[in-house]
């Protein structure tokens, strides 16, 4: 779920560190913590134990393997986390867990985990359509040719060709930023009946989503359309950053020399080399998006009340689709921010084709359109 | 596109009609049309010319494998119908196509046509949530045994089963309405910046959104977030069509012979077989959708002002797409509209498992929670 | 399954004719009828049964369509095929579909028309990669500018890269014939034991795999590597395709201009372009390819002993990448042989980079290695 | 790459320790050595270089976490590390990386990275093959009912359907292998032409290769086809898994109960729950190689002579594929090396079915066949 020798090559050191191993335990402990207190506002457990058990929890060390070595049995960490936490919290651990069934703690945990790693993949694609916005603002004029199908069209300028990333990176982001605020919370109990908190269920629940600043629903351990309604968000947003990432790669090629970065990657034995390694990296991580969304998506038929495998898949598959996703969007934003633009270049390549309407029309009028309208 | 031996086995017969060659041409040809009297609207093509286009667009009869051959040269079906509409139109001919590009034609074409056939989606969506929410009523108190990774858990209801059925299928379909409810027209002329159109062409394409019903929206031919986001939730309303399909399969078995279908398949050598076709089905549709989808998904990275490969990908998938999960909804309608329930068997299977609560708890207030709040 | 307006688009007009639905229907009677004579081979059928049936067979017209629309019911086509041909056969009905399943059929059927349609495929395989070769051996000396990462590196010749077009495709090529000689014919019954052919039963099997002149296995019918295994040799073969197709379009923009296709596309409104059409909808086709083979790869997990969806995903999907996979290998075959080279231009990019070595090592010695090791 | 907490869960331990961010380091530095001592042994460098730079190399401790912040520049970790050995190094730096460009390495290492990640996977691919034969050996003639379409069908052994999880795990390993096998060492140097060795390039590729023990071939820097077909065999092989995890978690249902797992994992709050977690969690990590396949075989559109993005993509996508592909693996191997078969619960099914034939056929002989024929 994290690399240290590659997330930062690939501009996921960010979002990653809000999806590794310690971050799921964070996320599963607050989880179970938070249970004990919304069971207790509603008198299913004492106060005082709900109490002891965030104390306890607070101090508790638990060593992600430890706690992945004893999950392979019942196969997930909540049930050995359980264990943990009722041994450690002494008498008050009769009230950990309460009417909780391993997969509430588990989607919680993982609604929890993607909107921590979600606010940075946010941030990064409102960073990244900044920079290409302010590049539409500087460029609205700026002629450049059109290419089409690989070919030199007709005339366009710079800042209507980022004005179009500009308007995808907001799309996108704004898509995915309405799936994030609707993820909820998860509790149903073991058979999804909230029978062991009957009749406190639905407002235990109710509270465990307040006291995590979650939304509430009705459970959906085997309803998964928010599941595929990320994967999708996600994976949309992995290709608004991949067009202009290709965009760059293409424009910084040596015949076309018409953009390059700030921080062009060299290479040891070609000392005149300019890679737009930013742009490159980000293409990287993007087109491992959609392959794992359509992991997500074909994962939605979960059997009967628990799913045997579908529901497995989500875990890890989710984390490196945030990865993935995060890590374009971070790379596009660097990519962007230190875009070298090149008008003579432009010029130049402009003046290959001729014969042609030498006038981008009202493209400054449609750059000003798609600023305008940025949500 | 179609498949008259295979549709109708996947439901896709319906929806398949509105996307069959035929729906190609005539959606390319209303674009056409309504382009010309949009153009002339705004006096950049004689309002008889436009008229006249009409009239003899309405009486050509174009063959799609004419047009498909003639494609071949330019890689599209719209420059081979420029040509024969400008023939049949005479002098009028000069006002075909004005101001457009081949992908104009072609987008806007696939948006027409995905609302047709996403209408018969959306209808079997519902179809089959009303289904699935008229069993949750019927049987919101029917006691059975939830399943949870295969194993008898503890008791729930067939209803809370169903509802759950209900609301993915709902939520699916609000998503997928909700795409398809924004996808816009597409004009940009041949570098997306309306030059040919000029000062006219934002005017030219909000009469052209006008006069195909569609909605208007800064030029799009690069920018694909929005085909993403309709892959995404076509993609998710098949996995909602898998859920309950799956279970329907499941509990259709032999040893739990819960429910039945109202026509379940039979088989030449084993007349006993009861197979619950139309969920088997659905689920084989469904199962295509993923893929599918992340085709769609990759080809977000268009190069330049017109991708060369990644828009044409794009075609055909979407007609796939659309019909694997319109099938999908198709024949899981059939098989919930049609579902028999067995109490008996559930009761009797429910009986297995001893030592455990026999109450499915308040499984009834959480289905009319659902059915309350079904969109 | 086939789409006339868009499969000369993308090249796969030659295959799909081996693949629509009037070629299902041909196969699956060839299957009855191989397997009617296999039967009567050993007995378990009075000959002239057999050979009533083939003569029946080939005199009856099935509309695809009605076949279709029968084919509901059971949830495939042989079931009513079965009905058609026993009823038309008479007396010798009672010996048509012994001891099979419609599994066993729709298998075979298939297995045969992979065949049809994969000979396509191989051939023009084969056609683009000799074409690529021709150019290699011409051009083994040409020198041109390597790019690595966009940017312009060292010299290498154009014959070099050529010649790594070329070696894809061969490996390609070969790896799709390995798996295609291997898919042998399905035979195992009701319950997949032979159990209503005992004691003949693999003898027959054997019999209606020299029949059919497929190669002979045990039962296949829930082991579904061989698909898998064809999904992937499918799904390399379009990416063999893509690097070609992607290296043509990058070559042929205007900027670079090193090579040009025999018939690029022109633009209705743009006279000056010359679209690299071939090569274009060549990497159209083969973007579709690896979603499809996810959607094969992924159906692998048949339940029991004949699975309820994922058996019926794998129809149309074989059918939808042999066609994107043969479209691909078409098109490029198109583009690659009428693939004109342009030295002097490669000479002038090469110029731009100054301060290298000039001489592209020993490019032609690689050439003459790839070429001999050719398969 | 790696995960603590979910490793275990999926089986993936094991595999994840030959590919974690050390495996790489150490891959990267193996191929460093053995390409120096290569080029010594055809007097591209001193010979003394060569082993000064294999001893410093071996005492060098290299973070991680180091290199990865120091890849961001150049965009792979190869730069940044053949700095590190030439400071290293001293004198001898200068003979460091000799000929060689970043993707020689990356490659070379990556080749190496799977054979030793996939000797496990090999591993464990036989150990479940050689349960699923123990099985079939052992109930060869012990019936239970064979079920189509999820529906009871007719008798079969549950020898035969264990002979076939055999034989689709016997096919899978053996496909893989040959892959496995075949994967060669990357060298052509900055360009492509191993100009910078010239004349010794192939001479020297050969040394490196035997060096590694791995197989040489002419330079396949931008010709994936090798990558798409372990793409392909990693994810038919998971497939081979799911095929039998998905059959034991249906058998082992609590009202089929023909099978249970050795070590059935339970529930905190369902002590009667004996769930096949060992199965279910081999499907899990199945499920995550299609997708990640299809990611891979879409990254072969390599540009030019080194591909901006496709060739990053691969990277980790490798990585997790081993991983999912090995975890099925050995998750499956314990399930089947510890199932118990009930053929009681066998026998009282099939009574279920009545007016059927009793006899399973020659299911026995069958078995004899498949396990005759074992690679």
């Amino acid at each position: 779920m994290s690399s240290a020798l590659f997330d930062p090559v690939f501009g996921a050191d960010r979002v990653a560190a809000r999806l590794d191993d310690a971050s799921w335990v964070a996320a599963l402990v607050a989880v179970e913590v938070a249970l004990s207190r919304a069971a207790a506002e509603h008198g299913v457990v004492p106060a005082k134990d709900a109490e002891r058990i965030a104390t306890v929890a607070a101090d508790l060390k638990i060593d992600p393997a430890d706690l992945g070595r004893a999950a392979v049995e019942g196969g997930n960490p909540v049930i050995p986390l359980v264990r943990l936490l009722r041994s450690a919290a002494g008498e008050a651990g009769r009230s950990v867990h309460p009417g909780a069934t391993s997969q509430d703690i588990m989607d919680t945990a993982a609604v929890l985990l993607v909107g921590w790693a979600g606010e940075i993949v946010l941030d990064d694609l409102r960073g990244a359509a900044d920079a290409a916005a302010a590049l539409a603002d500087a460029h609205r004029t700026t002629p450049m040719i059109a290419r089409t199908l690989g070919q030199q069209a007709l005339p366009t300028t710079f800042g209507l060709v980022a004005g179009g990333w500009c308007a995808g990176l907001d799309r996108a982001r704004t898509g995915l930023a309405r799936v994030l605020a609707g993820l909820p919370v998860q509790l149903g109990g073991a058979a999804g009946t909230l029978a062991a908190l009957h009749p406190h269920g639905p407002a235990v629940a109710a509270s465990l989503a307040a006291g995590l600043r979650l939304s509430d629903a009705p459970q959906w351990h085997t309803e998964r359309t928010r599941i595929g309604e990320l994967a999708g968000a996600l994976a949309v947003a992995a290709g608004a950053c991949a067009k202009p990432a290709t965009d760059v790669v293409l424009l910084a090629g040596t015949e076309l020399g018409e953009v390059s970065e700030a921080a062009p990657g060299d290479s040891s034995s070609m000392p005149h080399k300019r890679n737009p390694i930013a742009a490159i990296t980000a293409r990287g991580a993007a087109r491992r998006a959609p392959g794992l969304a359509a992991v997500l998506l074909a994962a939605a038929d979960h059997e009967h009340q628990r799913a045997a495998g579908a529901w497995h898949a989500e875990w890890e598959t989710l984390g490196d689709l945030l990865r993935a996703t995060g890590g374009a969007a971070a790379r596009l934003r660097t990519s962007l921010e230190g875009l070298a633009v090149h008008p003579d270049r432009m010029a130049a390549n402009l003046a290959l084709t001729t014969g042609t309407d030498p006038s981008p029309g009202h493209a400054a009028d449609l750059v000003d359109r798609l600023l305008a309208e940025r949500p």
